[in-house]
């Protein structure tokens, strides 16, 4: 694949220079790029003046508003006006994506009832279930099953091996990394009497009656409903709900190794980091990013425009437009003042150690 | 599916109240359900008074003990004592559960010295080794693998991708959801010389001597046990022991994500939540709970009736009964003291500073 | 199996002791040990006095060096000179591995322009693509999924159900555990204007303009480079790279339902335990080990021979050589006293509000 550069900068909404006629047939690091001839060849990405260095004479590049391609010797140059966005549109351009041929593949087991719409290519030993509807231009790679009942918009993308279990709902251009599990049963168990969990949220923390408990299965009649432009995680899991169902605004990302319980509610256009858990039926607002390996306790709620930092682990509700850190997490800010005193916690300690003996010799003076 | 008032009280243990001759064909939220005529339908979930509020008249409900179902202008009710346990009962009932056909699909390939009990529901691609043998009534979704030599028990629901490998015995009733996989390599590597992970151990933390090494793997010569009624998540991993047996006892449920180390050992009737790990040669007694994104060290030992918060980090021993929390973990009492004064911790340092300068006054005019 | 005292001797670099033509089928804990006959049997590992007082009189079994098999009895016994060493070659030694019949399943999709080396075992329902290259020896399990271009060296050994993504290169000896995910699309995604978490990371934390946000997927372009003798564990992820590739270098084992983002690079001879998390871009050096459930942030770098404590969180730089533990991760032996402090903290706080009394009593009095 090459395209102009004339073209790929119209197409980036960017400005062009030089010879605007050059093919560009990919893009990578400056280090990997060299000189080019007529026939044109990659661009080197070099956004930032510490990229720009290793730049070669002759080469083509992408470069910041405001850097000289002339003083790099460039044969021809792309501006980009906002470096990482820009990012979008280039890779986008070049990516091959995944190989589903056209068509559906004679190996997998389509049943009777389910509809694929037009465009579909649908790779080997695809299993897909009873009354399944999924819309036009679907690509679904190799050893994907898809449930009884569920139904995907247009321009879905399952990639190899993912599961998609029965009554599972989701909009237009659903993207599912490998070995994504959407529709498991619930994490919900019962015992007959009370439970120790049930226990020591009433005393809190106290175990008086510990006895046998079985637990049994509160199973899940909830499907899981995804808005459109979602995208799942390599080997992310999101349960189903129990009576209404496990849902996930448009827009929202979720990375791989992502836990969603059951009942529990993203809004849209969130960002869920990787191996982040959000514990059954909580909710969580729009817009909110959660960093890696945050999690959430189940039955809270976090506002909108919340950012937790990484690792963070929230307890309690968190109010709109937040910013926090911590295990507990708290206010960003104060989780900084706090570390801080941590640190000159063991000299703090000292500190007091002194002042006592020289109270005590205070005391004893007068 | 529908099913009396009459009869669905019955089966749940519970009293019945309005016409009970009204059929009942789901269960959901009272805000999407509604009025019902002879053929009854929809029963609405109302066993908080919070809940009740949306009920609208003419409707099915279930209702904490106490409650008025004619304040509420109800047809049918049925009333919960224990509503949670109520929940189980009650899904049970109207779970249609994955869609696996009866009999052996004609794509599974069973090695012919497997045996495969009574009544079995085998799906789409399965693959089953030489030597399996699998209980009654068993149902396996598509693309699931055995290994050679494994057992499962009666009832066994082993949902679609789950990977089970050679040498895993289960008891009756297993439930595996996607994408499990039990029996992998257990992560045991050892140097020729002494290792800096053993060094540190050894120093406590000092390295002296950091030099070249490379890891020899020792293989995992053990298998998986499992006992009955054990629930296994979606996507969580449970590796073989090296000499014996990697063991879950009766009972105990295993949630998405959770990743169980060569050689641990799980007790009966243990609550494992998403994205516990527990490292290789532990040892989990019995009706042990652990929260979301706990971890536990290895070679350490947790005893009965444990229950940890979530995100707690274990390095040392429990004794039986501990209610515990934090990083690292410690009585859950003394944690929340902890993050008390945590919290207070800078205006803490203010104080001390300005008590400092007060006896350093006293003392200049002492 | 079976193989004589001598030969397992010989094998293990060890020296036996006793009748060395007994012969040995399998290694075992001493209690699941007994005495044996001309036809020998299992030897039980006894290399630590504790496990030794379970050893049975007329037994065969593997001692540290300086134990007396003449007081225990035994037939024969093994000198272990590093016993977990030797555990290696024995352990291999016994393992039958997993079932993958030689030659190519015949349900196995291979596309005709894959080359597959000689003496490879391809299983049933695996699915190769175009120009996909695979060294001798190989072993590829149930359901595995290999996409286009990708290159494997000599003696692969992919487990069930494991995805390899196209463009994915990878040296010899190559382990995949079951389910695992290498070459997903790495989570990388930008706002046409600034985004919430540019925002934050420019004002360290604080929030002023709230906005719409709508999330544009960066393309991952880069691949994903695998050394020789790389051991990847069950259900855990590995992202390609946006321009180049994510990278894992020679010897390094990485553990279930690890996370590795896209553009990593990870040295030589490291080990990620369990649960680990390794953000976009960040670079780890050689020999490093990080123990389970730590994170690792986007952007940073840790130096060679780093060991970081289960589930530390690394958010900054870290030099080689240096031992941390703790959120935030510290040296370890500062996050020891600052644990120590915490859990005095209480107490502490008493203590500093005692003295305050003190002083005020004597500034009263002064």
């Amino acid at each position: 694949m090459a395209i102009t550069i004339r073209a790929l900068a119209q197409a980036l909404d960017a400005q062009g220079w030089g010879d605007l006629d050059l093919p560009v047939t990919g893009a990578s690091e400056p280090g990997a790029t060299g000189p080019v001839g007529p026939k044109g060849g990659v661009i080197a990405l070099a956004m930032s003046p510490k990229y720009a260095e290793t730049l070669k004479p002759g080469s083509m590049a992408i470069l910041a508003q405001g850097m000289d391609p002339q003083a790099f010797g460039l044969k021809a140059a792309i501006f980009a006006p906002r470096p990482r966005l820009l990012m979008a549109g280039l890779t986008r351009a070049f990516d091959p994506g995944p190989d589903i041929a056209p068509g559906i593949h004679p190996t997998a087991i389509i049943d009777p009832s389910a509809q694929v719409g037009e465009g579909a290519a649908i790779g080997p030993f695809v299993v897909i279930g009873a009354d399944v509807r999924i819309g036009s231009g679907a690509r679904i790679g190799p050893h994907v099953s898809i449930g009884r009942g569920s139904r995907l918009g247009d321009d879905a993308l399952i990639h190899a091996g993912a599961r998609i279990a029965h009554g599972v709902t989701a909009g237009h251009r659903l993207i599912v990394q490998p070995g994504a599990v959407i529709g498991g049963d619930g994490f919900s168990f019962v015992t007959p009497e009370e439970s120790g969990i049930e226990e020591i949220r009433r005393t809190l923390g106290t175990r008086e009656g510990i006895k046998q408990q079985h637990w049994t299965r509160i199973h899940s009649l909830g499907g899981v409903e995804i808005g459109d432009d979602v995208e799942i995680g390599a080997n992310a899991t999101i349960d189903r709900g129990t009576i209404r169902a496990t849902r996930v605004g448009n827009g929202t990302k979720i990375d791989n190794l992502v836990m969603l319980g059951h009942n529990v509610v993203v809004g849209d256009d969130c960002l869920l980091c990787s191996q982040v858990g959000i514990a059954g039926s909580s909710k969580v607002g729009n817009r909110v990013v959660l960093a890696g390996k945050v999690g959430v306790s189940d039955n809270i709620e976090i506002g909108d425009d919340v950012i937790a930092g990484g690792a963070s682990k929230i307890f309690t509700r968190v109010p709109a437009g937040r910013v926090i850190l911590g295990n507990p997490a708290v206010k960003m800010e104060t989780q900084m003042e706090i570390q801080k005193a941590m640190r000159r916690l063991p000299r703090f300690a000292q500190q007091v150690a002194k002042l006592q003996e020289t109270v005590t010799r205070l005391l004893e003076k007068g």
